[in-house]
């Protein structure tokens, strides 16, 4: 356990971080960025974008994969826990997202990886819902204490207004101190990249 | 009201049909061929197979959709109903089908739409519901008498094979009558194409 080790530097752990919006002002994504800055010392979060890019999954094509589908599960692979912030599209999660997701439901990278879904509004609990379901089919460690819907005064707002909000930057503090919390509690070795 | 015409010939209605799955061997797939060859004269189906190639809904690319969302959705408007097939991934509608969904929630082609939902199979609950309730959020005209899940007893039948099962052909024939009885008391102008 890196954590309690005394001879060798500390890393911090890796967060892989997906938003599941591909809009360029996206709330959801400035909410990671905010996280991203807010992180302790412990969290490292990096963000993975090429998600956007994977083509529409089909099962007949298991065993010849596109490269940018085995990317994706290297990615997952790399990272000590997954931090999801979507939006909510007609009652449901993103599709784009969702056909991500289906890509690694077979090859498995999410059974037992800690995952955390933050939620940029009040208003998108069908599709808060679904996801944590969905990851729990895929037998994630869903992340409960650090899955919370941020509420957000207007969807106006870029990082620096989320981190200059009070509100916001705790909520986002909470969440990622019970994602460390789980980490620790978890006795990982720490950066397994 | 072209069905009560006596002076020119009554045309079928035009029935869109959408598997969800794009996987060769799909049993969604085998059901909607199925229903095209048990459909009542006063319903011609016609699958629609391209949104499989559609790329990742973005919304900034409003005003500037890719050829292949613009032919989705004049598919659509060509269309009396939409008829869907879909498997269920993960507790969930396939992210790529829901993600050709994404294209069209703002452009409005499925805004009072008659649209059914068959199913190929009995687990697939939780994409079923999901699917109905983001086509009811799209104010889809759903006709639930024409949605329902068709219990399969192995997933490896072909469209020969269900027409030859007494039960999935007198599940299916009741969707299609259902879906018909529907257009017929819209009092609906036949093929509007």
């Amino acid at each position: 356990m890196a954590h309690s080790s005394m001879d060798r530097p500390v890393l911090p752990f890796r967060i892989l971080t997906l938003s599941g919006s591909l809009r360029a002002a996206s709330s959801n994504s400035a909410l990671l960025e905010a996280a991203a800055v807010l992180a302790p010392q412990q969290l490292q979060l990096v963000p993975y974008r090429g998600w956007g890019a994977l083509p529409s999954f089909n099962p007949d094509l298991e065993g010849a994969e596109p490269a940018g589908v085995l990317a994706f599960r290297a990615a997952l692979r790399d990272a000590d826990a997954i931090l999801i912030a979507s939006p909510e599209y007609a009652h449901g999660v993103p599709g784009a997202f969702k056909n991500a997701l289906d890509w690694v439901v077979g090859s498995g990278e999410f059974i037992n990886k800690p995952v955390a879904a933050i939620n940029a509004s009040g208003r998108a609990s069908h599709a808060q819902s679904s996801l944590l379901d969905t990851l729990a089919m895929m037998n994630a460690d869903v992340v409960l204490a650090a899955s919370l819907t941020v509420a957000l005064p207007t969807n106006k707002l870029d990082c620096a207004a989320m981190l200059a909000d009070a509100g916001i930057a705790a909520a986002l503090g909470e969440a990622l101190d019970a994602l460390q919390e789980h980490l620790l509690s978890l006795g990982l070795s720490v950066n397994n990249s």
